[in-house]
């Protein structure tokens, strides 16, 4: 069970009151794990908290200290709803400052906008001080990183480009691989099989996610996911053999 | 700034590692607010832990002292990975026993479908001492409610059945209500009047969220929330005629 030494780990906090009213589905969670999964690091856990300073600054308080990295969306406009510059900056007991490079992006952009540059546009620009600007190919509104914490935004579309310009600067840790494999057979008895196999492979996360009501009728998808091929080669074909010894069959089998 | 009497929150855990990596999207969250806020319930934190025992207890110990209720979502079946039951059991100090009603109800419905009652199908069954179990229209593996802390299924369709069930037992609290206004105007122009009309109406919660490349282009969103039908009218109106004075125009203005 030990970790290997380039484990690499994440929490992330989604800022926004729409996100716990049910008003916004939420699209970065998924988004951010599967990117963070890409390079090999992993997203152990997240909060989703209000517009609220005192809850913003717990909840990264508690995850900067506890994960290599963090991430969050949300809260990074021009309305005053907006308080994640400042909540961040609370956090780390620092103010927040216009940065200079943000600051001039903004101008820059709202004059080829035409767009008066306002006070509140320039609230884009207020930045924890020490913290860094992470560009984005959007043109506006720079996320920032301020030491371990990486600050994006909401939309969906600006919270990938953010973070596509933040991947290069994240330490990479061992990817951990998946092997899914789907069957009809359902989850209660394919269980006592299951946990035999990831007693032999105690390295491996070993899943079960039944489905109903798919294309495909009712099954399980059975998932092993780690940082060794050799869990994935031998754990994978036990689950084969599993299917197979049990009559049952593999409907599909893949790597990612 | 002062709550009403009747204020009720609640917190929630979603327990799973394919929601941290990215397989699965949530839909849950989304769902459970929009749920709760019908009822008066406020969600205020959500928490995505892994299937990790410690990690799920610490999550339902902060936010089952913190709010009045908590909802979790996950590991509820008869596999290795589903460790709800007994985390929450860890949670409160107490064993997780085979809950006699919905040992039952298993055991019914695996004798209709001819499907063999194994040791990992009663696995479903486990309730922590002194729980309740939660029954649902589907007939298959009850939640279960443990003093204020709700556990449900991760399948969307279950959870949604098992919500269903435990919503009349819940202690109703006054419903938010909210006005949604729409505009092509951004976010930068509106802010500064939407700031004055936020200080006007300090029990109302207004938020501001862009759209972009939708069917009706780019713009913004300004929602107000309040238990307060005096703030809906207020400051909605207000919205209204900060837009017209901004030589913009209101798309839509819609109550829910």
């Amino acid at each position: 069970m030990t970790e290997p030494a380039t484990t690499v780990t994440a929490g992330m906090v989604v800022i926004g009151n729409e996100i716990l009213s049910g008003r916004t589905q939420d699209l970065n969670v998924a988004f951010v794990g599967t990117e963070l999964n890409e390079l090999g690091i992993q997203l152990l856990e997240v909060r989703i908290v209000p517009d609220i300073k005192e809850e913003i600054v717990a909840a990264v308080n508690s995850l900067r200290t506890k994960f290599d990295y963090v991430f969050t969306t949300g809260g990074i406009g021009p309305t005053h709803d907006d308080i994640t510059a400042e909540s961040i900056a609370a956090a780390f007991g620092k103010e927040a400052v216009y940065h200079p490079t943000s600051y001039a992006i903004l101008e820059a952009t709202m004059k080829r906008r035409n767009i008066e540059f306002t006070e509140a546009r320039k609230r884009m620009a207020l930045v924890p001080e020490g913290g860094e600007v992470i560009e984005n190919d959007l043109g506006v509104a720079p996320g920032f990183v301020m030491e371990n914490v990486y600050v994006m935004a909401g939309v969906p579309q600006v919270a990938k480009s953010m973070f596509k310009a933040a991947a290069p600067h994240l330490r990479r840790g061992q990817t951990k691989r998946s092997r899914s494999i789907a069957t009809h057979l359902p989850e209660g008895t394919i269980a006592a099989g299951l946990e035999a196999i990831q007693k032999n492979y105690p390295d491996a996360d070993i899943g079960s996610y039944p489905f109903y009501n798919t294309p495909g009728g009712h099954g399980t998808t059975l998932v092993v996911r780690s940082f060794h091929e050799e869990d994935l080669v031998g754990a994978g074909d036990g689950i084969l053999k599993m299917i197979a010894d049990l009559n049952g069959e593999a409907l599909s089998d893949e790597r990612s």
